[in-house]
Formats: structure tokens, C-alpha cells, sequence
């Protein structure tokens, strides 16, 4: 299934993708996709639903994160061996983890709203997995049965606040808007090989990053298994994955996004996202 | 007005402390103490009551984080001078900003459970503020009217998560159990000057820590400033500014917390927490 939230932001309705490609609306059956309706049992009862039943949601209406916001917003550094060497940082040892405050999360295409003075605003095209039942301490044998599914992120990220200013990572990954998610959420029987999923992402029609999530140092079910030792995970819960090369601090010289800029990206699968850059 | 959370993990209500000490039930009146009720004008109307017609609450009744789950749950990392040396670490420039799982919070007194094989379990005394109204760019002169109030915290920490693994300190800051909250969330007009509140730990009976919000190096006005430069706070969010001298990686040797130990911490105005350490 491929599931969405529609509507103004705020108040996205749930909906789901039918086989002729338009938009149901499931409202009248739950309120939200809340961690509930991503357990294994929620998700079975959506599977049961008879979609051509459903109203359909007008062609064009805007689409919000495809999941409500989560208490944990995960995000795995330099998860790329290419890309750490692009940004000339060692191949990690062991994963890299993060925080993205929830309240940057927002719609596949909505603006992204640079921070004041923000000179160094770069984009990153992920896979984010989003989990479906609560999580801790999880061997890795059992990993992907806590996945609800999968979509698509934009770690959008200020470098100076990142790398430059004191201290932890999270303060040029937070801002409203730097954390596009979806438009679907794919859920995981729908993915065959979430490490085989060839991904993209395009500035102002550029060509920028081109990458496969087969390139991922840690992949997805030693991702769970590694976080979940120090630290539990609710359904709802997103972790996003790592980027591969491209990204544009490393670039000779350097470039970032600037008001009027239009960013693309794509994971197979799991569809597309544009955003316009613009100022505060 | 003092506020708590009362009853079991995870099923707790609403509660408020009256002027003979003893705890009243708000579960008639409100569902939790959500993002609305910690409004200026929620906390106005709970004002308005008159505790002694509410139903009390039997003594001894477990207390649990004296806030729901927040979105954020954001940490300031070496904000006493005096702490920073201890670590051996440089007085940062700029606030030092990490992430703990919202998922590490728990009750007041509940049990600290160490996480498997953790060897180097360490306290940190800390006052924590709760955020009233959505805070974004705010300036140092309204900084204070975004904040509902204040509580304890133990800023539990797995020193070699935070710094000996790869990466960012999230790893050692987000455990189930390592984010005591309460006893009680005490509204601003309680507390005459947050910045001169008396603090101090024990373990075990003996004196570890003992400081003063006074020696912070960023006050609560510089940080809801600083931070909402980058990230958009949300009410019930919480913030923890940081820990005085005395933690247990700065004693020479270092001393770690192992099972049985009992921490009991206070910060003036804002109540005691007793937490016993025990193994999973």
C-alpha cells in the first residue's frame, strides 16, 4: 500500500493511493496514521478496505508528511562510503546517529524556508523507514518485522550550523521545513529489496546525487539492531538513512541552495519530491 | 501551582498539589497536562480552581514525569563553567545543543535501569524548563513568556555512548529510564529567579554534586533565543540547561553508577527525586 496525508498543514486527512493512481480518502475510517494503524494488524485491516469505495480526493491537493509527527526523528551520518569521503570525514566504525528536531518535518512539496542569514543550506536524498511496532533492544533477525515501510526524505541541512558552529549536529538539521517526508509511505511487503533501490536528486533540473541504497555502509536491519540498544523506538518513529555523493558541500568549490531554487529528488519505488527554496 | 502526573507508567493523569501538601485529581477537568492546558491562558484556568473541591489522591501513589511526552526534549551540554573543567572540556563558545530520546523520560522516583553492559552509568543534576508557546526566532526580551515553568531533571548519561562510541552524544543520553522528570512542573510565577536556584546530588547518601543555576554560562533567556534561531519549540516541549560540577567521569578515578545505588538529587523550589539503580 501506498499511504498519504492530504490536506492544508496542521490538519492532513489519511488517505491511500488506489490502482488507477488517484487518492482516497480513508478519514472516514481512521483519524490519522497514527502508530496504531502502522502495527501489523492496522495495516492488515487497511488491506482489507475496498478502495474504489473511498472518495477520492480532488487531482492537485497539496500533501502533507506521509507520517503525523514522531516523537523520534533518527537520522544516521555519513552512512555512505562515498560520501563521507566526499566530505572528507573518516568511513564510521560504527553508525552515526542523529536527531532532526520532529517540528522540521514537512509536506514532499513544500517550500523549504531557508533559516535567517542561513548561507549554507545543502540537500541530502534519503531513505527513511518508519517504524510500525515499538522497538528496543531488537535482534537483528527480527529488525524488518518492526518496519511499517518506507519513503522518502530530504535531510535538508545548514552546514554552518552543523559543522561549523560548537558542538552536536542537530542544530543545522532542525529547522522548520528541513525534513520533507513522502509523498507515500510505502509499506515494507511492497519493497522487495529496500538495499537495491537506485535514488536521485536534481537542482534546479542538475543532475546532483546519484547513488543506490546498496551502497549504505549500515544497512537497515543493522541500523535497528545498533540504535535500539540505547534508545527505544515507537511505531510512528522515523530513522532516514544516510546519503549518497553529491551533496553540496562537496563540491569544488562548495555550492548551496538560494531563494528560487528548485530541488527534485526520487527513490525507485517510493516517488518524488520538489521543493522551491525560498527566503524567510 | 505545582502540576504532577500520577499513577501508572504510561496511564498517568492529571494532578496539582495543594496548600496542605497533598495531591489533587485535575482528571475530571482536563485529560493531561497537553500543550493547551500549559497555554497562559490553560494554566489561568486552572488557577481558577479551588483545589479542595478535587477528589485527593492517596499518599504514596506513584508520581510520574511531570509532563507528557514532548516532541522535543532538548539537552544544553557544558553549560557550568566549572563542570566544562571538570570533563576536561574547553568553556564553549556557544551553546552546546544535543538531543535525548523523548523515550528516555520517566517518573521522578522510578528505577534507573542501567542499559545492557553499560559500564559507565553517570548522574547530572539539572533544571529542566517546559515550554508554554510555540517558540520560533524569539527575542531574549519575550523569551520568558514562552516558558509554563520549570522541573528537575537527571540528566542520566552513558559516558561511553556519549563519547567513546562514534558520532554524537545521543547515543549516551537516550536509554528508557535516563531522563527523570518532576516531581513536579512548577509554574514560572513560582519561581522568583530561575537563575539562582540552589542544586545538589547524592549518591548513596554522600554529597556529589552541589551548585547553583547562578554559575550557568548560557541563562534560560540566552538559550530559548539561541536555540529557536534553528529549531521550532513546541509547548510541553522540555529543555534541561546543563549540569554543576560533581558528575561522576570528572572524580579521579571516575565513578559510574552500578545497581543498587540509590541517587536522590533537588533543586531549590522544585523537589526531590529518589531513583534506585538496577540492572535489566
Amino acid at each position: 500500500m501506498k499511504l498519504v496525508r492530504f490536506g492544508p498543514s496542521g490538519r492532513e486527512k489519511p488517505g491511500i493511493v488506489a490502482a488507477d493512481g488517484s487518492i482516497r480518502d480513508l478519514s472516514g475510517m481512521i483519524a490519522d496514521l497514527t502508530g496504531d494503524v502502522l502495527s501489523p494488524a492496522g495495516l492488515d485491516r487497511l488491506r482489507a478496505v475496498d478502495t474504489s469505495s473511498l472518495p477520492t480526493v480532488p487531482a492537485g491537493t497539496r500533501l502533507g508528511p506521509c507520517v503525523p509527527m514522531p516523537y523520534n526523528f533518527v537520522a544516521i551520518g555519513l552512512n555512505y562510503a562515498d560520501h563521507a569521503a566526499e566530505t572528507g570525514a573518516p568511513i564510521p566504525k560504527e553508525p552515526i546517529i542523529f536527531n532532526k528536531a520532529p517540528t522540521s518535518i514537512s509536506g514532499p512539496d513544500d517550500d523549504i524556508v531557508l533559516i535567517r542569514d542561513s548561507v549554507k543550506t545543502d540537500w541530502e536524498v534519503e531513505l527513511a523507514f518508519v517504524i510500525g511496532t515499538e522497538a528496543f533492544e531488537v535482534p537483528a533477525d527480527k529488525a524488518l518485522d518492526h518496519v511499517a515501510g518506507y519513503c522518502l526524505c530530504n535531510d535538508v541541512s545548514e552546514r554552518f550550523w552543523q559543522t561549523e558552529s560548537t558542538g552536536q549536529w542537530v542544530k543545522g538539521k532542525s529547522a522548520p521545513t528541513y525534513g520533507p517526508l513522502g509523498p507515500w509511505l510505502v509499506t515494507r511487503d511492497e519493497i522487495a529489496d529496500p538495499q537495491k533501490l537506485a535514488m536521485s536528486l536534481d537542482v534546479n533540473g542538475k543532475r546532483m546525487q546519484t547513488g543506490s541504497t546498496e551502497t549504505m555502509i549500515f544497512g537497515i536491519v543493522e541500523l535497528i539492531s545498533y540504535v535500539t540498544r540505547f534508545m527505544k523506538l515507537l511505531p510512528g518513529d522515523v530513522v532516514t538513512t544516510g546519503t549518497p555523493p553529491g551533496v553540496g558541500m562537496g563540491m569544488k568549490p562548495p555550492v548551496f541552495l538560494k531563494a528560487g531554487d528548485v530541488v527534485t529528488l526520487t527513490i525507485e519505488g517510493l516517488g518524488t519530491q520538489r521543493q522551491k527554496v525560498v527566503a524567510r
